[in-house]
């Protein structure tokens, strides 16, 4: 195990009817403040009307910025953050899924500088400070609601770039599993395979010695393993929601990686996939994941085998063991599949004549190297991209 | 799986030298601080240096208050409020174990309010304030270094309570496994038993549909199952520590719990024992725990069944189910004896002439009952500290 740091501040309040607990919680920082979403599924839900409720009985008084897109853009970050300075609001709320999170994280950042927040993207200086958030959660899958990250896509350019910080941890994360009960069956895939995503990068790791997060993050797959299909054939299945729910929480708050040193390549690879076909996340990553571990499998034999054996079940073979690793990695294309996901990207209408431009995009043409686990160039990206052809 | 509320705000430091960084978390809440801790075995193994000389870099002044012993007393929790207050410190230091820790809590509490602080261990009232509590952890075991409770012994009437407060969650807590290295191998056994109690306690339950939670206790055991044995032959094995250090954290910081509602009876019997005679807390659980379960497991012979195969490896007999889950419990008892510990009254010298004692305080003479997975009267506990006989 390596030396760490760890720390996560974020108030959740999870179950039936917690999104009336919103006022309260957002009047312990700020009367005014600004109210994020995305399209107008939280009006037709009637969930508009619950969360603004419970803000006007707390005396809290908003600002309203929708249109938050998968993907979410600069753009609209731009327009929040103008808005927060305009109106000196207190707090960003975000009602929504990952991408409504991951915006208003943005927004709280660039509200209180002077200039532009896309920097911090760029690696250019750090936030030293950022407005408070909380979040009322609808998709469960990116794991924001208690992350230190957010993702922007800028259009110009259509780069899709990362920050992580604790000064984004936000404060209160309201999860009741009902507000996932109307998610189409596909936005639901993609969400498990986001959480399951979440979980793979943190599992496969070079640091040894570490058996009780490789046991967390076992246990937290298995659940995901185990829920996911009680909630794609009944998708009012409120226990099955509720695991699925708190497991994508628990998959990225940081708990699970502490002390190793994940690899977030399959994530960076889909990046660039998402960025030039804006795709959905979790649909990407179906397809780059198993490719991923096609490609690296071999690094870490045993490693691949305990995943298959304690996650997926494939009965130990001690004289086959590569047969055993590489039977987890088709039970999770498998499991992909079974969502009514595709792990290819010729079912995605994606060409193979565009590899060697996303390979090219993800190392900078060939300049950078990355992941952990296993370093990937430019070569190494291009025959994963075509092991997913 | 239940509503709930979870929040853990504690920062976290783990690893080697870790404690080279107590100065300067101290100062980022006060320069003036009580600097609490035990016997004389930190000051003999140089930790005792280590912090002074860190929190002297850091500027910050300190007085000390030694002196705490297991079962930690209220009589020195009143010294430490009397120097706070005197001094006007601003923040408690504890280096140590549980104890320390939870004495620290106790005069955090106290150093704030104008009357006693024991009035708050017998629910007279809540606290509504505490001194920030930073800590320096030496023994893997009472999870206090990231939890809400602390337990303190009042000598007069021999009394041993709890208070739970998220005023009293350390601001930090540093976790360095090396510190573990000079434990006596009893103290190991007792650690390792106290945080396999921590987990029992959540585990069981009444709540249905904990999957993730359930997933996620079992893993921590079976963590602590494969490495205590490690660092009980060789005391020094940096990263079998690590698991367990790490392991004690996350058994009692609050997230195994979330969604379920524990059965924290045997701790309580413990408790009477422990008042009793002294002690340690451990090795009464070594004793409790197991005859709790043979007087319990039939009231829910699916969840010992799930226990008993999952975390002991009891190869499932769908024919006899009975005898699964009794076989589990007698690996977990098994396992305590391994680490040396015994796992009934007699063997302790304590006689089982004293038993109706012991379940007459515990229940206040039959007035109370306790216990969720299960309710216990006077009877109840009777009859199983006669199976601890």
């Amino acid at each position: 195990m390596e030396n760490f740091e760890f720390i996560n501040p974020t108030r959740i309040l999870f179950g039936k009817n917690s999104e009336e607990k919103v006022g309260e919680q957002v009047a312990l920082h700020s009367k005014t403040i600004l109210l994020h979403y995305g399209g107008g599924s939280i009006k037709a839900s009637g969930l508009f009307d619950r969360v603004t409720a419970s803000l006007k009985k707390a005396g809290v008084q908003w600002v309203e910025l929708g249109g938050v897109q998968p993907n979410p853009r600069l753009s609209l970050v731009h327009e929040g953050v103008k808005l927060c300075k305009e109106h000196k609001l207190g707090l960003i709320l975000a009602v929504g899924g990952g991408s409504v999170i991951d915006s208003a994280k943005a927004i709280a950042m660039g509200a209180v500088i002077e200039g532009d927040v896309w920097d911090f993207y760029l690696g250019k200086g750090e936030p030293v400070a950022a407005l408070p958030i909380g979040t009322v959660l609808t998709i469960p899958a990116a794991g924001s609601e208690a992350s230190t990250g957010t993702v922007i896509t800028n259009e110009e350019g259509w780069l899709k770039r990362a920050v992580n910080s604790e000064l984004i941890y936000p404060r209160f994360s309201i999860l009741n599993p009902e507000l996932a009960f109307s998610l189409p069956k596909f936005q639901v895939a993609c969400g498990v395979t986001d959480i399951m995503a979440h979980l793979l990068e943190r599992y496969f790791t070079n640091v040894q010695h570490v058996e009780l997060t490789d046991r967390l993050i076992e246990a937290t797959m298995k659940t995901l393993i185990s829920q996911a299909p009680l909630v794609l054939q009944n998708p009012k299945d409120y226990d099955a929601w509720s695991e699925i729910m708190w497991a994508g929480t628990v998959a990225h708050n940081n708990l699970l990686n502490t002390g190793r040193v994940g690899d977030w390549a399959s994530h960076e690879i889909e990046h660039e996939i998402s960025g030039i076909y804006d795709i959905a996340h979790g649909a990407g990553l179906a397809v780059v994941f198993p490719a991923w571990m096609k490609y690296v499998w071999k690094h870490d034999v045993n490693r691949f085998v305990q995943w298959s054996v304690r996650v997926w079940n494939v009965e130990m073979d001690v004289f086959n063991p590569e047969a055993v690793a590489q039977a987890g990695i088709e039970r999770m294309e498998a499991f992909f599949q079974s969502m009514g996901l595709v792990t290819r990207l010729s079912e995605m209408d994606i060409p193979a004549d565009r590899i060697d431009e996303m390979a090219a995009k993800c190392t900078k043409s060939g300049k950078r190297s990355f992941g952990s686990f296993v370093k990937l160039g430019y070569e190494d990206v291009r025959k994963i991209l075509n092991l997913a052809a």
